[in-house]
């Protein structure tokens, strides 16, 4: 027997693709992951979500047609009343708009909700995660982009729909390049994208460093979070500067944010932030306090409570919003 | 006779003290400008307000204590609850908290309501300028420092209180020395104190400028408002530099804050703000421009409406706000 309301969550990252099927108490009864893949555009990207989703459905001992919704975290600019998603850079040939939540609810056979991947990461870190204990906190994503999602009173801030973009606030005027073709971007210090981009070119100008051997040895073409972690923990030189220049960026960006914001809590997560863990999250903390207004009374800075579930479980969420709303 | 509802709002800023008497329907009825005293403490500062008041009352031939409560908007840590100001660094031996509203009502005879100077501005154009067309909106303060106020989805945003410190967004990593001790401040490039101070700097080190000239001539210590606006009028080349500088930090932390914030309009007001005009506006949003990540779709950039005045009529709906609370 199927226990009543359950639902999916499919979390659409550069890398990978992470689906969970939870109970209503938001309990992970089944898993799945597949690798993003690098070709075959949206709809090989769509293709690769239902078969992660049908897997984790599988774990789970239901069929994705019994799902009670499934909830898409998604980057790039998302329409969740249209079901479309446009312009996801970090997606394979993702420039224009594609109907994802009509492709995946015929593979699926259920509704289909999409969100903003960070804003629906937000709120689960606010509803399940570290932010629980605060009406108002700033989620700082820390990963190949750094992204940002703002709770006030107790809601999610979107602005006219593009808020949170924290990792475009400048920390440099005429500063480094940003892979968003801006200069001096938080995300331009921090992003693991931009960080990848700066060791190549130190590479090429003669720096020495095992990051790129260490992702060979991994098998992984790109430097993964998880590559990153391994060559600081092995006090690489190049890896070490990087770290320490995102580190003095995060620091300088957040710090602006909470001088214009003054929330409770700030909360790191996204792929780097969660491998890295509590002691880059204190690193963080102290970058921030010089450049705190009110220093006497800093927000609390947390690691993010979900770990690399918290997009999944994020989505999950959308789906019993929209179950609640119909 | 006397109109019902008459109410007052004093403006308390660094240089002078702006008082208004207007009716019900906010319109001013009278109105008086006081220094304000470079010494004397707290109290003398709060009799200059009271004299202010009490000739903004003649104006409008009423009695201060006919008058249905006054509003102060005042620099520092306000404290609306017990009617205190704390930490007025621009304020003449303001450090300590001095219980400024039982002093005022003492003289004044009636009720007064206290908050904080550049959150009483932001509220004035929202309900009465620039900003009424909007539901979101970042008021930017351009004065002696660089203050800021936001409104979201038509309510003040105050955090835990100290939400909107602008100016305290850091610019430049390591950058320039900010009035506040910290380094790299928008304020630090953009408030009209560091400016002065660079120019200063600038002179002992042998650059030619007519500004201080020009103070001299006006009767002036500092270099007010309309000092940079003539200094700039006859083409002085530091006083040129410099305000582009301090455009250059406007546009930069602005546009920061839209993409974080991403809201409607951006208001800007202040001493420096409104002298200039509608042309520094147009500079100012160009500026942003270059940053903004939504780049396609701008906040709209507007004067404040109400010119000197918001400071004085904001602090008038504060005593307004406590009659229709009571």
């Amino acid at each position: 027997m199927v226990p009543d309301g359950l639902r999916g969550g499919i979390d659409l990252g550069g890398t990978k693709i992470e689906a969970i099927v939870v109970d209503s108490s938001q309990t992970v009864l089944g898993q799945a992951r597949e690798p993003t893949p690098a070709d075959g555009g949206p709809e090989g990207v769509a293709a690769a979500m239902a078969r992660a989703m049908t897997h984790a459905a599988e774990a789970a001992k239901v069929s994705t047609g019994r799902l009670h919704g499934v909830g898409v975290g998604s980057p790039g600019d998302v329409d969740g009343t249209a079901g479309t998603v446009a312009h996801a850079r970090n997606l394979p040939d993702w420039e224009g708009t594609f109907e994802l939540a009509a492709s995946l609810r015929e593979a699926l056979g259920t509704d289909v909700h999409l969100g903003n991947d960070v804003q629906v990461a937000t709120r689960a870190e606010f509803e399940l995660g570290a932010g629980r204990p605060y009406q108002s906190l700033l989620m700082v994503s820390w990963g190949t982009g750094v992204g940002g999602g703002i709770i006030l009173d107790g809601q999610v801030w979107l602005g006219r729909g593009g808020a949170g973009e924290i990792g475009h606030m400048v920390v440099r005027r005429n500063g480094a390049q940003c892979p968003c073709g801006r200069r001096g971007c938080m995300e331009a210090y921090a992003g693991r994208g931009a960080m990848e981009a700066r060791a190549r070119r130190e590479v090429d100008r003669g720096a020495r460093t095992d990051l790129f051997k260490l992702a060979k040895q991994r098998g992984r073409k790109r430097l993964t979070s998880s590559v990153w972690a391994h060559a600081l923990h092995h006090e690489d030189r190049l890896a070490t500067e990087l770290i320490e220049r995102a580190v003095h960026a995060l620091g300088t960006g957040i710090a602006s944010a909470v001088n214009l914001l003054d929330v409770e809590a700030v909360i790191i997560g996204g792929g780097l932030g969660v491998r890295f863990g509590e002691p880059m999250v204190k690193r963080i903390a102290a970058e921030m306090q010089p450049h705190l207004f009110n220093d006497g009374r800093p927000p609390e800075i947390r690691l993010a409570g979900l770990g690399d579930l918290g997009g999944a479980l994020g989505a999950a969420l959308l789906a019993r919003s929209a179950a609640v709303g119909a």
